[in-house]
């Protein structure tokens, strides 16, 4: 058995040397050009690039063409058949005697943003550098100038700072540090930025569709979500699915003066809270018939990685500021891989200086199911629908509700969902998956964390449908970066880091 | 017994033919002059007045002087021992040989806006004119202009057109009008014209207190608040109480990434929707503990007087577009007449297009509690706490919640109650509630609607507090005039109305 062993040792201790080589070349290379590196990161993060902003999206899109070009990447933007919706970037490297083609991806496009939400100084397209992060009294601080020292532990702050321009950016620094380095990849690479994939990639079957011959590959890695809260490199096999409902329920047709109604006209506020409490019990456990059926159970493989996945439920309850957890005392990792129900937003009227004593005409809530492997994402909104018939209400999806409608149904809801996406996991025991697991170990003196499934979503199956190619997420981003939410932000270590890892892949 | 009745049969008659003479001679007048009358109401319209916006209060109240200056009449700002906050507007005006003094009571701030609320093309402070109401399909048309025929039915539409500009310029008109006919008022007449009412009237007290002398009178007469949903003219002796508590509960302190958090990190929107629904039954009775106690009974007058007010119920649920009312089966009369506990609004995160998959951070809820005779404003506050205690709350007035308590208690909930202000009610029997129910009769062929207590909201018990001296609330808005919401308006002919309705009341 010893004898056994001892080439693969010296098999893996090759690779580990000579990639531990690359990565220190490559390290080498950033601390020597920090300032130039972060420089085109922080204009990539001054432009807009909400989803839903045309412009934005092509100033960001054009802005990408522009550092792949400075790296001599010939570009090409995607469509599908629908128009004016956000194109891919695509670019590609011939390397010659590759035998394998790998696609890295990684999301131009971003979360909506509510500036008033962010923090004083700090908005969503003027990114700075804070010192700390916000939620441990990280202050602002300037710019560092040349030749100044610039601390890992500094954090950038900005719409999309980490989801998902550090992935776009850390892929390109990647295939650049090589480049320069005079290092030649191992494999083909083709780039894929999408642009639309916080609108929930509604189009993206189209592009894989139109241009299928193109994006042919062994391997699609995926640069898109946080690192292991234990601050350990994971690798992710799958991701869950995602759908967004919007709830509105309806009362009178003008807002009433509370004085002189309260107490006898229905008031939609009341109504929702209602309506959302039914839906989970005190434990968080969702009470919609049906919705934990169609669970795929995880295999063997999985189970066993899940098993070491280190456990950061005490250390995350302690850093967000809570000690009550949903769940009933599950862990995180086990609830992250169950269905789940979470109230995104909800509003009816104002609060606040804007309050008045009103009873409001409507109250909205915006909902997001995220589905398990098994579950169908218009399946699972129509148990949500189900339920809210259940609960007494007249389920629409019109905006306007007609007067016959008002006088006949006592409860009226307008339920409007999104197409939504499915669940997908990679299976962990592929010999390209452990190729990755390989390359981003040999990136890392810390064990790696391997995850069968993210808690996240990426719309993954359709890189499995369309193309028939395997998905393998590699994530890069610190877990505290606000990411969706106001105060977005990276931690300059998690880039550093990220580069590094990307070297590895493109070596792999 | 004929015998006794003829004489008063005949005073009632001379009165009554005196008055409408004299509402007649108004009315031609106002027929005359009513181009120029709403000119001076559009510009008073064109002034921002929110409660909390001290240059356009300073501005309201400078428009508001001119006009009475206009009218001769000569003008004081009082103010409280607390400066900068709005002033009242005073005036004065001695009838020889008058032997009652009549305090005449509007408001001129308003309630907060949110002009992303209001329909397109009409703004809070550019006021316009609708051909009707826009839940009647009303449409924007343009001013009239001089010698246009104005149809009473028409609408203004902007901030404070009713509530209570209306009823400033109503009393003044109706003075005016008298003036300009060259008729005495029958009684001493004192203007007092309140600036902050829409903020709970918190300085009111310290106005009365310090200019106790100046405001001695035999009777206020409050201009505020819509005549009944008949649309026959009513008669108020009295209001229900209103305090205000906004209710924040918190969860994480960062916005978490919904699917990597999501079923494991609690949701604040989620547990405010628990706690509110906790809080009434679905027929609307408050579940909160003692929060029906205290409550006075009606004597045997308001009983009678309530029992004659006419059913609007179905007339209203119609009107309003709901078959299901709360109050399981109770009337509209009798539930404005019991404490009440209604959700202004509520909020946490985003919804619509500013959605994003997020758990948030905090949700709030912003809540009315009406008061009725015995309750008083904190003790009611005080039972709300107790319930959300009793909901398992750690309950804090602090907007910054500590790391300690963070990781101290399970639930947490910041509560801020306003000061509030109890009800009030004035007996119908008095000799001078007799007279203004005459005079306001004596200006309507349609029976004049007697109402014990409105279901909205005045600080009447301040003048029964500081300066021993009864109120009668005499309205004129219309119903459906949006007070205190989005597109809140008045129809031209209830102005004409209150106008008739205040010159009998100065001649009564």
């Amino acid at each position: 058995m010893k004898r056994c062993f001892l080439p693969l040792f010296l098999l893996i201790s090759t690779i580990s040397f000579a990639q531990s080589s690359l990565i220190e070349q490559a390290r080498n290379f950033r601390k020597a050009n920090e300032h130039a590196l972060l420089g085109e990161f922080m204009g990539l993060l001054s432009i807009p690039n909400i989803v839903y902003d045309t412009v934005g999206i092509q100033r960001t899109a054009a802005y990408i063409v522009k550092m792949m070009e400075n790296r001599g990447i010939k570009t090409q933007l995607l469509n599908g058949k629908t128009k004016s919706v956000p194109p891919a970037i695509f670019g590609e490297v011939i390397v010659p005697n590759a035998t394998k083609t790998i696609v890295f991806y990684a999301h131009y496009d971003g979360q909506p943003v509510n500036p008033n939400q962010w923090a004083e100084g700090i908005e969503p397209f003027k990114s700075v550098f804070l010192d700390a992060s916000l939620e441990k009294g990280g202050k602002i601080i300037p710019a560092p100038k040349l030749g100044e020292k610039i601390n890992p532990d500094w954090r950038i702050y900005g719409r999309s700072a980490s989801d998902d321009k550090a992935g776009v950016f850390s892929i390109l620094s990647a295939y650049e540090i090589l480049t320069k380095l005079g290092i030649s990849p191992s494999v083909n690479i083709k780039f894929f930025f999408e642009g639309e994939e916080e609108a929930g990639s509604t189009h993206l079957s189209e592009i894989l569709e139109n241009h299928k011959e193109k994006l042919k590959s062994d391997l699609w890695i995926i640069c898109d979500g946080p690192v292991h809260q234990s601050g350990r490199k994971q690798v992710v096999f799958g991701v869950r699915g995602d759908v967004n409902m919007e709830v509105k329920v309806y009362a009178s047709k003008r807002p009433l003066h509370s004085g002189h109604y309260g107490n006898w006209a229905p008031n939609p506020a009341m109504l929702l809270a209602k309506l959302l409490s039914s839906m989970k019990d005190d434990n968080g456990r969702v009470l919609i018939k049906g919705f934990y059926d169609d669970v795929v159970p995880f295999t063997e493989t999985e189970k066993k990685a899940i098993a070491k996945v280190p456990s950061v439920d005490e250390q995350m309850r302690n850093e967000l500021g809570f000690i009550q957890a949903e769940g009933g005392g599950k862990s995180l990792v086990e609830l992250i891989n169950l269905p789940s129900l979470n109230i995104n937003g909800f509003s009816s009227a104002n609060v606040g200086k804007m309050a008045a004593n009103v009873i409001p005409v409507s109250a909205t809530a915006a909902l997001d199911l995220r589905l398990v492997l098994g579950n169908d994402a218009q399946r699972q909104v129509q148990k949500v629908i189900e339920h809210i018939k259940t609960q007494g209400y007249y389920v629409t999806q019109n905006e306007s509700i007609t007067d016959e409608e008002r006088l006949k149904y006592p409860l009226i809801a307008r339920v409007q969902a999104q197409k939504g996406y499915n669940a997908q996991r990679t299976k962990m025991d592929l010999p390209i998956a452990q190729n990755v697991i390989k390359a981003v170990q040999s990136s890392t003196s810390e064990e790696v964390v391997l995850m069968p499934s993210l808690g996240g979503s990426l719309p993954l199956f359709l890189f499995e449908k369309y193309l028939a190619t395997p998905t393998i997420t590699v994530p890069i981003a610190n877990h505290d970066n606000n990411q969706h939410a106001e105060n977005e932000n990276i931690r300059i270590q998690n880039i550093w880091n990220g580069i590094e890892t990307y070297v590895a892949l493109m070596k792999m």
